[in-house]
């Protein structure tokens, strides 16, 4: 309409809708030039009043923005698919499209039952995620006793800063694993070898590493000026950290230019929960 | 082939394989008649030795299983995609499906860059998120000091062991908020009133509360025959806890048979940062 004019795109769903904005985002990310877009989550459109509501949403955000909305859809109720299909836009649905081919394949019919998480609360695979981070709470940043690590699925060690709580966490999380963690400190260094606690536990070991550079500007922001995130001693740290690692085998991986999500996939790989075919 | 065999479903992805795995558990859950599927998840296939690697790897599945691999990809680069298509699977692509429509809706071109994560590590929203959790965990449990609390996104509320701190972390983690949690204690039920410094913080509190038998059971795991855990306990402390709530105007959930993402998501409607046009 003008060049001020927005396009929205809506992520639809009659759960939380988590599945639509992550299907949507990947997607959208493949186009980078596609400028800005306005986005509206809509989770738990689960009756005819909210579907309702939900195309007048888009009706009105068409009218405005003078383009035709995008709809990342995982809905499952016909009805409702039906009711919003009558409206203006481009639909990209997960289950329309997919739903089909894979009932052919499997020979069963589908459920179309809203809500993936539905009680799932209660189910088994919840629990033990809930478990894993009530373990993995306890044992951050090395509050745990020695003897506990049995329990470990994982131990990330590393500098202070270097990543180790949020990969922890989005570990227990996304994944269910128990991840202890516990920084590497100048003591160890010194001794040159790991804490009798971890040593024993060598095999559930993985490293974090990051760039000198980096970890001074983030321990800057906590301990502005000090000794601890000055850029010589994070440099003296960092390589003291990997010369250590390296002598005890235990891998690790530079956490500079990599998110949780990717350093946690690099550790399902590790583990062998990824990948059942494809491990080294 | 036999009564035993079990089709393999595999999650392909050039990246963490997070969206692949998402969007098929997703669709899968649709078929909860489809019986045991045997899961490989496959992320970081980037160059074309992995993806000759995963051809093998899928045909072997073929073989062994005597049925079709089901295949969920999320593979970008058109050679990768092609290598693999060559095998005897269903193929629930992605981005072969949806980018076409998305390219002619918003008249650019996709990038065809693998990696929806790419560098997000360098990105602001990934920043905020990372200090998001560093906040979260720093403000769990009524560690915090109150003035602290004008930073908070959101604080949630209730009894002990009513899933404020899970939630807590999977809002910060996913949705970058910063979260506080504070637990009502028998000392604010005497009181009949919120502690202080959570009174002037009223339109940030959001409350969980829980069914008594399930409270009982968690906390027995805790602490097995204490008063604390005693049926009789948690429903007053919980009948308490809702009286509080309601007396203050302190909106609550029951989080008994609802997941960490479905709170979040009733927590991102309520701060309208989730359903822009849908608010009511």
């Amino acid at each position: 309409m003008n060049s001020a004019a927005q396009r929205t795109v809506f992520f639809i769903s009659d759960g939380t809708g988590i599945t639509a904005e992550t299907l949507g985002h990947s997607l959208l990310a493949q186009f980078p030039e596609a400028g800005k877009l306005r986005q509206a989550w809509v989770p738990f459109i689960d009756s005819q009043d909210k579907a309702e509501e939900c195309a007048r949403a888009i009706r009105e955000a068409r009218g405005r923005d003078g383009v035709r909305p995008i709809v990342f859809s995982t809905l499952v109720d016909p009805q409702t698919v039906a009711r919003l299909h009558g409206e203006d836009a481009l639909f990209i649905d997960l289950f329309e499209q997919f739903i089909g081919p894979l009932e052919t394949e499997l020979g069963v019919a589908p459920s179309h039952e809203a809500g993936r998480f539905h009680d799932i609360a209660s189910s088994r695979s919840y629990k033990a995620r809930m478990e894993a981070i009530n373990y993995t709470l306890a044992h951050d940043d090395g509050l745990s006793n020695g003897p506990d690590l049995n329990e470990a699925d994982i131990v990330l060690v590393g500098v202070s800063r270097s990543g180790k709580t949020p990969t922890s966490l989005y570990l227990a999380i996304q994944f269910g694993l128990k991840a202890a963690n516990y920084p590497l400190i100048p003591e160890d260094f010194e001794r040159k070898r790991l804490p009798g606690e971890l040593h024993q536990h060598r095999r559930k070991l993985f490293g974090l590493t990051i760039s000198p550079e980096r970890l001074a500007q983030i321990r800057q922001e906590r301990l502005p000026g000090s000794h601890y995130a000055s850029l010589e001693n994070c440099r003296h740290e960092i390589d003291a950290a990997r010369k250590l690692m390296d002598r005890e085998n235990v891998p690790h991986l530079d956490s500079t230019h990599t998110s949780i999500e990717e350093i946690s996939a690099h550790i399902m790989q590790h583990l062998r929960r990824y990948a059942l075919y494809l491990a080294p």
